[in-house]
């Protein structure tokens, strides 16, 4: 996508295989900075410091880091560790443990001087597929956005925390039907949750939308019943971090409120996620996986401008906090899930995979 | 209430009447800090800036500033200057308006050079009748809190915004049952939202739990949906700021999805809320008043201590932002109100004032 009208992936290698570009999303809004990573290290403090982040970028991001480890010592011990460290980076998405385990099973097979050149091609091919993946997305999805009778009438969209370009490689999984259907022309505007405790929504969302000069209004995560209520609310879309076979979706802590409350108000809710966000052990209620706690820091600290221009953090309190960073939304509150596949009802979401 | 082994109320007159003494709201939890008022103007800024907050406090606060403008001129004009004035400082709680007509009734039937007296003797009525209302609110409300089979397992209790003493003149109207109930000896641990933008339950709220050495958590507003889920919630206390005559209740932004999630999950929606809360005008749905909107910098601004201990305030981004400070919950996701006559069903609390 576009800033300040360059193009930009949020993953770009060097052209020498040395390092990959990311976009350290930990200094958004305020500055669009661009950093190079060396090392599976580098990459593995990326992302449990979340400069990137987003399931489906995660996880491409982690496929990157095997070929940097590869890049450093190309044995099979190599190979096992940048793979446990990686997986360990965060507990939550499924993306990423496909994305490692994937370019690791080839690897293995694969004899040590080819290991290089095939993790990186390997990384690439993922990284090009999760774009061609997006693009489906935005297709499948932009189709589901019903124009007004008259032109001239907006449709709203909610969308929590970030599944824009940014958590994915472009385009992005939920704000791709956005995107698309604002390029064939529909008068859209976004309600952009501000996503507390890290504004996922305020610092990337909103950030997003206004370099695409896509209509947005940020709300605090409270509003979005009363904009229901109110008929100002068409369409939810949200990304997933990991679907289960029958259809629960488990994705930023809120994004089942906003759920429960679409389903009083028959408002379609729809999760935006590619295939590999499906856990193929995860069915039913017994099955259970980490929900992340973060740091209480992260409610207790917030980084801004001050009055001087300066970024700073200040700390709002002493409070004891707690901050799980999902929740998990069960299919019956999910109207469609679409995927690369087309668009589906959530409980046949499984049968895609198995 | 005390605040460091020091019993406060949130208004005090001064003993010559020539002022009264607040708590300025805005200062907590960084600063405990008094500050006097001296007349009306004064005393609308202090509603305004949200100095005083909370429906029940506004509404004494009004009635002393009343008095306050008496102090300043006894005239009938003045009267009516200073009760436009006060009922135009914040449009939402329904209290605000009975408190200043309730004075202004009597006091317009006053001659003049009784006009003083009488208005600080009513105000004084009125603060004290606040307390004791609160006081029953607190012993009807913790009747509804049952002890655990194992003495030693812990009660959870989710609030929303501030409903404490600090939205009161004391004792407060949500938290006063959880006081009432902590004091017999019941383990209760509240789960505090933040409550966004503006952020009352982490300033306020868990600034008076602490004070009242009362166990609590502070959570971003997003959580509560996940912690009914896992059966971490055993009831919810809110306050209100409007309840309909069939039992609809104007809150806090936010206070409708938490409702609702607790309806699904069937974990008790408790109102807790003095009668001159419920507005005689107010029934069904075709009725409408003004669900205050504040400011965008509500949600775009965030003041707290920066790494050299100084209060600071920053700015989050450059985004449009909306801000609506209430919603309004329907009656049927509400279990019981709570009121100074006792614990009632939503539907019934029209009939008590009519």
């Amino acid at each position: 996508m576009l800033v300040d009208n360059v193009n930009y992936r949020t993953i770009s290698p060097a052209k020498d295989l040395s390092y990959i570009q990311i976009i350290d999303q930990t200094c958004l809004p305020f500055e669009f900075k661009l950093k190079r990573l060396e090392s599976f290290e580098e990459v593995v403090e990326s992302i449990k410091f979340m400069r990137v982040r987003g399931a489906p970028l995660i996880g491409v991001a982690a496929a990157y880091g095997i070929a940097l480890a590869m890049n450093q010592d190309t044995s099979d011990q190599s190979l096992e560790l940048s793979k446990r460290a990686l997986i360990n980076s965060r507990p939550t998405a499924v993306n990423l443990v496909w994305a490692v385990n994937s370019i690791y099973n080839k690897l293995v097979s694969v004899i040590e001087t080819e290991r290089i050149s095939t993790a990186w091609r390997l990384a690439q091919i993922m990284s090009d597929e999760d774009v061609d993946k997006n693009k489906l997305i935005g297709k499948y999805g932009s189709e589901l956005i019903m124009k007004k009778e008259n032109s001239k009438d907006v449709i709203n969209i909610l969308t929590h925390c970030n599944a824009g370009w940014l958590a994915t490689i472009d385009y992005g999984t939920a704000l791709s039907p956005i995107y698309k259907a604002v390029n064939e022309g529909l008068n859209i505007h976004v309600w952009v949750d501000e996503t507390r405790p890290r504004n996922q929504g305020l610092n990337l969302t909103a950030w997003e939308l206004s370099q695409a000069k896509i209509k947005h209004t940020v709300i605090s995560d409270n509003t979005g019943g009363l904009l229901m209520q109110q008929g100002r609310i068409d369409y939810i879309f949200v990304g997933a971090d990991r679907i289960s076979m029958d259809g629960q979706v488990c994705n930023k802590i809120g994004t089942y409120l906003k759920a429960i409350a679409a389903n009083i108000h028959n408002i379609p809710f729809y999760v935006a996620a590619p295939l590999s966000t499906v856990d193929n052990k995860f069915r039913g209620t017994d099955y259970v996986f980490e929900i992340e706690c973060r740091s209480p820091d992260e409610i207790m600290k917030m980084k801004g401008r001050d009055a001087l221009g300066n970024i700073t953090e200040i700390r709002l309190g002493e409070s004891p906090a707690y901050n799980p960073a999902f929740d998990i939304t069960p299919s019956k509150y999910v109207s469609k899930i679409i995927c690369e596949k087309g668009v589906f009802n959530p409980q046949d979401i499984g049968g895609l995979i198995s």
